[in-house]
């Protein structure tokens, strides 16, 4: 299999010609006026990428300038977009491969010395502008931790790994599986991107309530900062001090280089239960998902579709809330039917149809549709935020006029969905969706000026800018606003501390 | 009702006569030879509380001998048996009373300017020498939060409620009735310590398994620092970057003075199953105790007692394990019958009898009897950590060695026990207890030793030095050696970004 160099994931499983040909039909049929012409990717070896500032310093530093544009970005459909418009702006001078923590060192004392940037790179499935070079004036190294990719220890009796930080997803699991255990930590991005990066990015996964985040399944970390490297204990819950883990957590390679963490594993559900339940509004399906969100039923899964998602993804017209629950230990359809009771209660109908799987394979399929769509000029994207259940109606308003304002603006045309992807007893996570035909050659300031539009709704709204997205670069202003001053000065002061050259991902959170 | 100045809780509440006759005939069965003779507290009036070196800058600071005297020490066992032996050492020199948060913020500023140290204080039932101004070459300010009592505002829709930070348990509670919530954080000191106490230190509540500690039900904080109010968004979930609440939680008023935050709440249960279940031996206990922890069923109680804690508590010689569930929503009679299966695996015989009532009745009363007893020369004290499943059998043989050495060599007998107060899919949290006859006028000086002894056992074994009870002065040395030292440098810098001045609870923590 290869890795798009533009695109999402493996090139064998772009979008076919006939998966392409429905997918057009399909906006057609919505944008009867769109310009839905094709456009292909240029080839990356005639772009016209920057020579390295820098030699390479080790052997596993690689200056090919092709492997330096393929990791120049992330995956958000503003990375795809520039890629397709061969677009070359901000390169790494050179891609480094630590093969072991030591490499890992030796690169930050080179760095430090030096003065040269280091961007830690996990799958480089970033969606705010995280590993990317951008405006930063010197040399860049960006760190690739893909070698690093190993199950090292496995403790059966507290079910627990310790796990090397550049391993993906699926390669995690293949490794876990011969011990009877697992994460099921499955962000979308699952098999693009690795531990570290989930790690690094409080990354969100599979589970709609308790364990929402990788910040929960993490017992320890090993982080390499440019001022010593950094070991929390193997503890299942402490009171001593402020945790050293939830300062690393979500530090998007600031503080640091996550090199490896013990994570808390469980074994496969053997037990599932699962339901799709129709409603007749959005507020009554909002209304039942907050009664099962509160419930303390715990769903693994809790996804509420809004009627143009649902259209979208089940081609329903109705307000679908895809439950299930699953268990390793004991049967759980109690719960499930407990939920399918709450949802009765405000006019839920369930169905013994089981849209899970459609829904996961559709989940998986949108990266990839939405690159396809990128070359029909179509801006495909998602933002997501987390609310109270008290704020989330305004919130929601807000939002969407915003977003329909803009891309009507922007665009002429235009659909928003939203849906939520975890839920909390207090809130619920919101995940809105824009598809609007853009102009080729403007789609990137297009989506921008969309993305400032709602951006600014959800911090008027006093929401957070990402709930599982990261902040990197392109979230930074509203995340400046979000944040509590006197958290910046004592996390800028942190920084200062441990990266005294400031060459851990400038930019990003802080400085 | 009037609080102790020397001991726990209210004094109309102490061990009477007939209490205390009991419990010395019970520790005479055990040590025979122990000298039991009753020592009455000394009068606080007549000791010799150093004069205030400063002068009150407020109308809400008060300088009078007792009340600073009431306010010098939290209630470990070594704080009674100081007072009772009318030990008077570093003494505040004033106490604040502030009224509002500005007031806080005044406070602040002034002590900020003169060089005045500052001891944020909520119930100071600190068992860690959080509270005491130990060591401080100084003049002290003590900053009694206790006014800030209110419950400010409730949000029923999200179930959540801001409060103030210096209510009191009850108090809260008592407020939130009306509303038809709860926010069941019940520590053993409910009564006695504040919300902005359990914040400030992490404190583990009611929950034995999933919201262990009242981080989990944290939702935003505002925090007045030497640099600025703080304040987080009211956020279920976020993933912008590090936690700013995270860097507050477990603080110990060395970045800030939390006056404020809105917790997550929920409806009292309606629904409830518990039970008792006797094992024949330690390791079944154990092993059927990680069953459940890891079964997913999610016990509001799950307390394992060894069989000398079960002794001493229930009577009865077996290693004994309280179950109990709760719901808002549903039955729980199915989850506690599959944990009680759970516990059939391993030898577990479940009685109807229901100890949990009898349980909480002597865990109120643990604290007063240990006052009781420490004026007839007894050391009794608990200490606690936490630890993987994999490491308790090691943690545990080598804390229970260290101990009973410790006990034999410093006090020639004792007991030692061990429960488990809180239980994860990964680990338990053991909680350790030491009851000895001490020597009248060396009671601080054997407990320390044996503190020593303990601490280091935890120390070498890779477990926590405190799972909920914070780290103060006296757990100092141990979380110096148990932190990541690039934390640590992190932790100071952060430090001295907020509190430039370095006037916030000095010697905790860092510095």
């Amino acid at each position: 299999m290869t890795r798009s160099w533009w695109g999402w994931g493996h090139v064998e499983d772009a979008v076919g010609a006939r998966e392409r040909a429905k997918l057009v039909e399909r906006v057609r049929a919505v944008l009867p006026d769109a310009d839905l012409a094709l456009h292909e990717p240029p080839d990356p070896a005639t772009l016209p990428v920057p020579r390295s500032r820098i030699a390479p310093r080790f052997d596993h530093c690689s200056a090919d300038p092709v492997d330096r544009l393929a990791h120049a970005r992330g995956k958000a459909f503003r990375d795809v977009a520039r890629n397709l418009a061969g677009q070359v702006s901000d390169v790494p001078d050179l891609v480094a491969r630590p093969r072991t923590e030591q490499d890992v060192v030796d690169v930050l004392d080179w760095c430090g010395h030096e003065g040269i940037a280091v961007i830690p790179f996990g799958g480089g499935s970033s969606v705010v502008g995280g590993v990317e070079p951008r405006g930063l004036a010197g040399p860049v190294v960006t760190l690739d931790l893909g070698a690093l990719d190993r199950v090292l220890e496995v403790d059966p009796v507290s079910r627990a790994a310790r796990i090397q930080a550049g391993v993906f997803g699926p390669h995690l699991e293949q490794q876990l599986k011969p011990h009877g255990l697992t994460l099921r930590h499955f962000p979308q991005s699952f098999e693009f991107s690795t531990l570290g990066g989930w790690l690094a990015t409080r990354a969100g996964g599979h589970f709609a309530t308790l364990y929402t985040h990788i910040d929960d399944l993490t017992e320890s970390l090993r982080v390499v900062t440019p001022a010593g490297v950094s070991e929390s204990r193997r503890l299942p819950g402490s009171g001593a001090g402020p945790s050293p883990d939830r300062m690393f957590l979500g530090s998007e390679g600031t503080l640091g280089v996550i090199t490896e963490a013990w994570v808390r594993l469980q074994r496969p559900p053997g037990h599932r239960a699962k339901a799709s339940v129709r409603f007749a509004g959005w507020p009554e399906a909002v209304a039942a998902t907050r009664a099962v969100a509160q419930s303390g039923l715990y769903p693994a899964n809790c996804r509420l579709l809004d009627p143009a998602e649902a259209f979208l993804n089940a081609g329903t017209g109705t307000a679908v809330l895809v439950l299930a629950f699953e268990s390793a230990d004991h049967p759980v359809d109690s719960a499930l039917q407990r939920a399918l009771e709450l949802c009765r209660d405000h006019g839920g109908e369930s169905t013994v149809e089981d849209t899970s799987a459609a829904w996961r394979s559709s989940f998986l399929r949108m990266p990839y549709q939405r690159d396809a769509m990128a070359q029909h000029g179509m801006i495909t994207e998602t933002f997501e935020t987390a609310c109270t259940w008290d704020g989330f109606d305004r919130l929601h308003a807000a939002v969407t006029e915003a977003a329909t304002d803009a891309v009507r603006e922007v665009c002429g045309a235009g659909l928003v969905t939203c849906r939520f992807t975890h839920v909390y007893p207090d809130g619920p996570a919101p995940y809105f969706g824009v598809y609007a035909p853009g102009r080729w050659g403007s789609l990137v300031a297009q989506w921008d000026e969309i993305k400032a539009a709602v951006s600014e709704a959800i911090a008027t709204a006093g929401s957070t800018i990402t709930h599982h997205h990261a902040v990197g670069r392109d979230h930074r202003p509203w995340y400046d606003r979000q944040r509590p001053e006197p958290f910046a000065l004592a996390l800028s002061a942190a920084k200062r501390a441990l990266d005294p050259h400031n060459v851990l991902n400038p930019g990003v959170l802080v400085g």
